[in-house]
């Protein structure tokens, strides 16, 4: 395979990424209204739409498999394939949190109009923002915003402890609750490891650009 | 790169496949009995230990970028490089699940004497059952063994849901317990969690031995 053409099938993967990014990016947008306004057929959508981001996933994978089987790369090119190879697990995963929270709001249960609904917005679009952070590194190639989206996982780690918190004190007040109350809970977890798979996809631009894996987050995702 | 010397290269990626897989499952009874007897202390080991594994998890990645780079595999190879790759991640983070699990055990909150710890160790058993299992179909190339993964994982849901609504019960009755219940909670969800990482496992050994993605879970994982 010549370079030029090489190179070609690069920016074509590029573009993929790119892509494959926006819809999940849209995904979070929907999750995020659903949840605001506890609209179960927007739930459903986004729900029935988990299939495909799987297919592009495995398209990718694909596209990755034979430019490592044609092309035989090395150094950077290498990395940069396998870095796709790597991320876009990640970006498949935050679509299935997408669906697994929007799974939730479909069941109907979650308490509506509470202040910590509210808060569990707020923290999904900081995870959101992270994710979206994360792939404009991707595309950049930019280590330094790689490196940011790494640093705002702490707010989220904070955000899910504080409304765990408070979800706990409301159970206390209203134990009949519990169940919806459980059902908010394990969003909030869903958001909390947003924040971890974008984390990891910053990690891997770092790598894919330096060739250094930097653990920023604790290595737990 | 000669064949013989890549042959000999590819057993050796094999064997250290294998031994982070016997890492892992000896870090999953070791949960399983620091949650049995909430023992602070084998938790605290856990929890230590978790760096090593990413170390493991890192030294496999570079091997498996080596061998693409200097023997620029294709057909099966490739797709055992690459399953390895996928895998390693895989593995490294039902070890993740094992130290957020002693994590929360260590702060010594959960109940003891409880019949609810005693369904989330045997949740534990069946996950771990899955992982070991997936593991041993990877190393022996065994399609049908990886099928019966995916099979297990329905086991492992319906436990999750069980113990949830018990949970649910006993925070109803006790409701200032809800702190300690809900750590319970978090632990059935990593369980949950490990559960599916052992179905991804064996999906990829799937894929690397017939080229085709089986997506044998409802692809959210």
């Amino acid at each position: 395979m010549p370079r030029k053409y090489f190179d070609q099938k690069l920016a074509d993967l590029n573009r993929s990424m790119k892509e494959m990014g926006a819809v999940v990016d849209r995904r979070i947008g929907e999750t995020m209204e659903a949840l605001k306004n506890l609209d179960k057929d927007l739930a459903a959508e986004v729900v029935g739409g988990d299939r495909e981001i799987n297919q592009v996933e495995h398209e990718i994978e694909s596209v990755c498999m034979n430019l490592l089987a044609l092309q035989q790369p090395i150094a950077t090119d290498l990395r940069v394939i396998a870095s796709c190879l790597k991320i876009i697990t990640d970006v498949e995963r935050v679509a299935d949190q997408c669906a697994d929270i929007c799974d939730i709001i479909q069941a109907g249960e979650i308490p509506a109009q509470s202040s910590v609904v509210n808060h569990v917005v707020q923290m999904l679009e900081t995870a959101g923002a992270m994710f979206e952070k994360a792939m404009d590194a991707f595309i950049a190639r930019d280590v330094e915003l790689a490196r940011q989206v790494c640093g705002m996982d702490d707010q989220v780690d904070a955000m899910f402890s504080k409304i765990v918190l408070e979800v706990c004190g409301t159970i206390t007040e209203n134990p009949q609750s519990v169940m919806k109350e459980v059902d908010l809970m394990f969003i909030t977890k869903y958001i909390e490891r947003m924040g971890d798979h974008a984390t990891n996809i910053a990690e891997w631009v770092v790598y894919m650009e330096t060739g250094v894996h930097p653990d920023l987050n604790d290595g737990r995702i």
